[in-house]
């Protein structure tokens, strides 16, 4: 892999209002691109995660999986408001000359499809074989392909929904609710909001991974003193407490209730039909954030859709650990295309 | 509804180690006991509800209903560890004088059946023609069962189960990881952790509910200037802090866990072989917390069980939506006992 920075030379204006003068883009390649510059999958990542797809993607950057980097040339782009290089909550804000923490612009999902389409053009990619996003990685994913479609020869959405939900929207506000508890959020500090975030990342996991992956997982040992349910709700908190930002969690949530790839095309249904290219969509059998049925409609909705079940106990976190299904289906599709 | 407080003469020794010296249980009454004492059914309530059955489970307590007063001498009593009249932490600690706040002594579902136990000999109740429980309530029903299985001639299990799973544990350990993430709580106010409470219990919503739930009723409308589940999570969360304490809400969540009628018994399968006595399980088909097959599963493990489903699309919360269905079920199977 290879690590990159984009600087943008222009101001850069969010559809919430919002300019960020100095906008960086923090991105990660793959493989060599081809002569023909035929072979570039573009990956979008989910909500926590970065650009450093071998990283959170087990299995899926390497010889004989879908981003082969032997085959393909992969780009995956951190988003804004993330903490992983992008500019986000942590940055300077220029005004100020101080971090941006609670006062960061409002980000939508359309302002991330953006910022991908801004570094594709500057670094000379013109076409892309497959945009691939998991989760709210589907989200940019979808928004992107709806905004040029043109651009790409395939779309391959994985246990994502071309709208936020309410079901979804309200998960998200009972994060925003936890982290709102922890009187901290809100302070200039780094470690404002800890412990609400870790509250809210236990949340998170819990609508990510469902009963049967808790059931499997989880069951006490004879000799527990404690629930391990208990102390692995706790550790998966402070885990991520660790390694991210409450101000960039809490900004990355709101970017995903921006979601709808209807608002302002005519709806949903119209928005869809404009996506020609092949679309893959792939549900995950026990998802219970993005349902298979959600999924299915994705590619019943588009022109030349087709949809692929994993069958998971997992739940929603089934795209991160059934990467033998993954390859399966998504491999054929973009070698084939 | 007659309200009555029975005052334990007794001390009342916690399963965790602790003592109530002063132990009150607050409990209604509806319709009039028999002269041959055949007629009465107990009601266990679930987590936030209280001794008031008519007022937390709609068309249940009523002419032609499964608690028809006409017919029925229903009782529920309010557990120990709530805050609506029996002993819990708003309560006078008679060693300092002032209330127990976050040193309430810990509360397992065992005490709360052994509560119920008191005040049935307390009462003169001899027999109980069907012991009812719904989620937790379930738990206080299957536990009082097994330590006193002669004492009930049937037994009704609503979307409940026979142990605390690890996949419902790690809900109940993310909901006191938001009410502690609010600094608040420990301080000896009965408002102490209200802003973790209600991030707590529009956790507990997302559960009760499910996907369905929210997308059927939560959709925003067209002139909504913010998303609907928003609103509806934070109002959800509000009530019940006005109408709750956080130190009980723990308390409850903490007895939750304890659940377990296999624990020193054998075993669940040996536990459950015990009741020989008609057992009827009712079982939600979207709940998310307490899957139909789970519950399918108690009645299967019981001698004399039977199973039985209600179709919702509300989730847990079916139990108290969907009263027709539940009549349907339920009032046959206790009125020809």
């Amino acid at each position: 892999m290879a690590r990159h920075i984009y600087r943008h030379p222009e101001a850069f204006a969010l559809s919430g209002g919002g300019v960020i003068k100095n906008l960086e883009i923090c991105y990660d390649t793959y493989g060599t691109l081809s002569p023909e510059g035929d072979n570039v999958v573009w990956v979008c990542h989910a909500l926590t995660a970065d650009s450093a797809v071998d990283d959170w993607w087990p299995h899926t950057v390497e010889a004989g999986a879908f981003l082969d980097p032997d085959r393909y040339f992969t780009v995956c782009a951190n988003v804004i408001g993330s903490c992983y290089g992008t500019t986000g909550p942590l940055h300077i804000n220029p005004a100020t000359g101080r971090p941006w923490y609670g006062i960061f612009p409002a980000v939508s999902i359309a302002d991330m499809a953006r910022a991908h389409e801004l570094l594709a053009d500057a670094l000379g990619i013109k076409r892309i074989r497959a945009l691939v996003g998991s989760s709210v990685g589907g989200f940019q994913a979808i928004e992107w392909a709806v905004q040029h479609p043109l651009r790409f020869d395939s779309l391959v959405l994985i246990a994502t929904a071309p709208v936020a939900t309410p079901w979804a929207i309200a998960i998200d506000e009972t994060q925003r609710m936890a982290i709102r508890a922890d009187a901290t959020f809100g302070t200039d500090s780094p470690d404002a909001g800890a412990a609400g975030l870790e509250a809210a990342r236990a949340l998170g996991l819990l609508t990510y991974r469902g009963p049967a992956g808790y059931n499997l997982t989880q069951q006490d040992h004879h000799d527990s003193t404690e629930h391990r349910a208990c102390t692995y709700q706790r550790h998966q908190g402070a885990k991520l407490r660790k390694r991210f930002n409450a101000y960039s969690y809490v900004s990355l949530l709101d970017a995903f209730d921006t979601h709808d790839i209807g608002r302002g095309r005519g709806g949903m249904q119209q928005a869809l039909s404009t996506l020609t290219m092949p679309v893959l969509t792939v549900g995950i059998s026990t998802d219970l954030v993005f349902l298979p049925d959600e999924v299915r409609a994705i590619a019943e909705g588009t022109p030349a859709g087709r949809y692929a079940q994993i069958d998971s106990p997992f739940g929603h976190d089934g795209f991160l650990v059934e990467h033998r299904q993954l390859n399966d289906i998504i491999k054929p599709f973009i070698d084939n295309l």
